[in-house]
């Protein structure tokens, strides 16, 4: 756990020092859970979302794009039932006047007793060394087994009343553990009340003829109410998809773990329209698919499970979850999400509009089935990065951190690198940057020792770096040293378009 | 004027035929001047950006990217005077409890003035043909004369109350003019008050906690501050440039024109950092370069004019408009302006953070000046969309609808068509596709006789057709058609990828 903490600790501050990401107006002490990219980390977001869309866009002939705006038209959240159940259960402490979320107090406090156990645990492992068993351990040590049990039962509780919406359940059981306030150490708690997490604002400028508006919540209904425009002006003939990419804003109490729970975020999604009745089979077609794209970058299959839902939402006839070893431990990076009817219907009645489509082969006309894509950009990119970010023990005791990200994400494909700043070295490489820059983003750094200089690239995760020297201007052959083997090797000038290209071409990443 | 109309409309309605822009939930009757980018319309929005970014950060090894959140500590917009002085003024009239922009109010009753003159103007030009001299008809013509120097006389009086802030002034001059209520009839108006047309809500559930927050009305502050993270993160040395692609609102009262002032809408910024003293030549620098951006693709010479400010904002010591003659008229598209210290110091005063650069060269530190270009990506859409959009004559007295896309910039590269739908050419082209899908964005599309498909594809901006006949399988080569020319030509399959590349090269664009 401590390890992990470390870890953590260490991505947030390589993130910031390399360009990475940054607390959004940090200046001002930064906003709560909004962050901003940074040099290479817009490059890096930017990478993200191009090989998401080409692979899930240009690849795929029945999938096209939309790109709908973050303000909709407000009944479009009264028929996709955020109005009503888009919800957080909050508490507030009488006394020091502070808010929380009722279920993340509760958690809390369980995973404390939950710590009691693993402490325990962990100065049980140190004495027993390898003979160690875990299992055994925990259900022989009464007191452990104590603690353990405490948890599960408050945790059982908590899902039940929630499930139930019985929140005066859920203030039951926060009174009944003693639960006080972290910030006045009180236990003068009101009601749990349900608060809706959409950010509201306001269209136009007179009082009376205001409208009430939403940031939307999620991208996806974007996508169905343009399900008929793109239809019927793309052609497209079930099944198709829509693909989409955009922001999306949640009011959350309890934000964490840096750009994982954001309240501004960004999603990439694609709704999959198919013939009634055959959801189930291409709810398993698009896990396997996103599943090769995840595997295709390399980020270690071991970092990966799915976890399908057992509770579905009340929208689904089936869900998965692919999870990641963030940091933090395994947690949801993408949804894949047979949402049945739901949403088109919805927007039927709501709207009066039919969301149908004639099939010619059927002779009939359906509200189609959506089998949905949803990962987050934002948890891809922490899930890059961090994977990304590696303490490497070097020969002779030295270590050196690495930044080994997928060279077709990496913001800068090379950095070319004058040994010295002088004899004409600087010129040759300032050439070779024209020469390669119309085809790659390439930087070009000439200050320090070349070593120290092979090391800041190591950390910003540039992949080659090209070095020109003295023989260069004999043989107009440069070295090429590659991020992850560091291993040199000396190329003609001629060739290195070709050689970088051949690193960050697209159809060879996908079909790994 | 009328034939402008047409245009406009022309361009309205192609947009929404050929999915390149819908109105913003449509099926809930739109939500005023917002609007989504269908499928044709998320590729070429894309693809402007991508032109955009690669040229202005790629291209230039002093330009770094950023990617800041559209919600920002609300100091912000206090130091940069958005709260303050970011207004339109507005009145009410009481009867009909309507709202309107008080200075729109008069300009419609000036240009309905002007409209008599112009009428005259036209009835005049008609009855003497090509000897008509317009300049000497309204100098010598008193009544036409007398509206001219009436509407001048309006539009100068609106101009002066709105300098010197004197909204009394501008509520007399409603009332003097008798201009009524569009909605009512009615005379019966408050007085004049200011309104912040930037969209407010509420981070946090707390109503006495929560924080007043803005969507930001501009995304050039999510860059000053940022300035001193990327500046010393990525070791940027003065002069050097932030550039970002992002989301801004605006609650405009008055949005009319399409795309073109929407409430949510999307700009391509650059914030170039110079010293003190050499602003007024990177400004001309900028100037040049942008230009030659636009010129690149070719969207017509004619189509562009510079308009500098003779009044500047109160933060900028040179401004100029790149101005489009869009279907209604020569309008702002870009703007390039020389915008000082101004900001930098602001927030310095509002955080108390340093945000300077130690000049090595100079041997000081100073808070640098800023020489800006900021383009509307929806404005740049639509002057390419509008500007591509023709009506062609061809032989034989027919005519067909062309989209003359810049190629770079077109949705789809190439659309692959089997002459007919047996016989085993649709599995050829679909090899094509699959061959050529992982360079381009290709469509395929064996519908319809093939002359309606090329009509199709010419209204959709599709550069080339691909026709794979019954000659394919003998010799291997298809029929291209070039959608300007409508020329055709044999190719042998094997050059297609190499034939497209030479079409949407990056350098030979930005070369040209």
């Amino acid at each position: 756990m401590a390890k992990q903490q470390d870890k953590f600790k260490q991505v947030i501050a390589h993130a910031k020092e390399y360009g990475y990401i940054f607390s959004s107006s940090e200046i001002y002490d930064g906003l709560s859970a909004v962050y901003d990219y940074g040099q290479n980390g817009a490059e890096l977001k930017k990478n993200i979302k191009d090989y998401w869309w080409k692979s899930m866009v240009q690849l795929h002939d029945n999938i096209v794009g939309l790109d709908a705006a973050i303000l909709m038209h407000p009944t479009t959240w009264k028929a996709s039932g955020h109005v009503d159940a888009f919800n957080d259960p909050l508490i507030d402490n009488k006394d020091s006047k502070k808010r929380y979320r009722a279920d993340v107090l509760v958690e809390d406090y369980a995973e404390k007793i939950n710590q009691k156990a693993e402490k325990e645990i962990a100065k049980a492992r140190k004495r027993f060394g390898d003979a160690f068993n875990e299992e055994e351990f925990v259900t022989t040590n009464p007191r452990v087994l104590k603690y353990k049990e405490q948890q599960k039962e408050i945790l059982e509780r908590l899902a039940k009343s929630l499930t139930e919406e019985n929140l005066a359940d859920v203030k039951s059981l926060i009174e009944e553990l003693g639960i006080a306030c972290p910030e006045s150490g009180s236990k003068n708690w009101t009601d749990v009340k349900q608060f809706n997490l959409m950010f509201g604002t306001k269209l136009g400028a007179s009082a009376d003829s205001a409208t009430d508006l939403y940031l939307r919540p999620e991208t996806a209904q974007g996508i169905f109410v343009n399900f008929a425009n793109v239809q019927k002006t793309g052609r497209m003939k079930i099944p198709f998809g829509i693909a989409q990419i955009g922001k999306a804003f949640r009011n959350e109490i309890v934000a964490r773990q840096f750009i994982f729970r954001q309240r501004e975020f960004e999603q990439m999604e694609m709704q999959f329209f198919v013939r009634p009745g055959e959801e189930l089979t291409w709810f398993e077609k698009w896990k396997e698919t996103r599943q090769q794209w995840h595997a295709s970058l390399g980020l270690g299959e071991e970092n990966y499970r799915f976890h399908d839902h057992e509770k579905l939402a009340h929208y689904a006839n089936a869900a998965t979850d692919i999870e990641f070893n963030f940091p933090f431990g395994f947690k949801e990076l993408e949804g894949i999400h047979s949402r049945t009817d739901f949403d088109l219907k919805a927007h039927e009645e709501h709207s009066g509009k039919k969301l149908q489509f004639f099939d010619p082969e059927m002779n009939k006309n359906y509200v189609p089935y959506v089998v949905e894509t949803s990962i987050g950009l934002d948890r891809m990119f922490l899930a890059v990065f961090s994977s990304s970010l590696q303490e490497e023990e070097l020969e002779g005791g030295t270590t050196r951190t690495v930044l080994k990200l997928p060279a077709i994400l990496a913001p800068y494909k090379a950095a070319i690198l004058p040994l010295v700043k002088k004899d004409g070295l600087p010129e040759i490489a300032k050439q070779i940057v024209d020469d390669l820059k119309w085809d790659f983003n390439i930087t070009y750094d000439e200050k320090d020792a070349v070593g120290r200089r092979y090391r800041r690239q190591d950390a910003a995760g540039t992949p080659f770096c090209i070095t020109v020297d003295h023989d260069t201007k004999e043989d107009q052959t440069v070295t090429v040293r590659n991020r992850d083997t560091m291993e040199q090797k000396r190329v003609s000038i001629s060739e290195l378009k070709s050689l970088i290209q051949k690193e960050v071409d697209f159809k060879t990443w996908m079909d790994k």
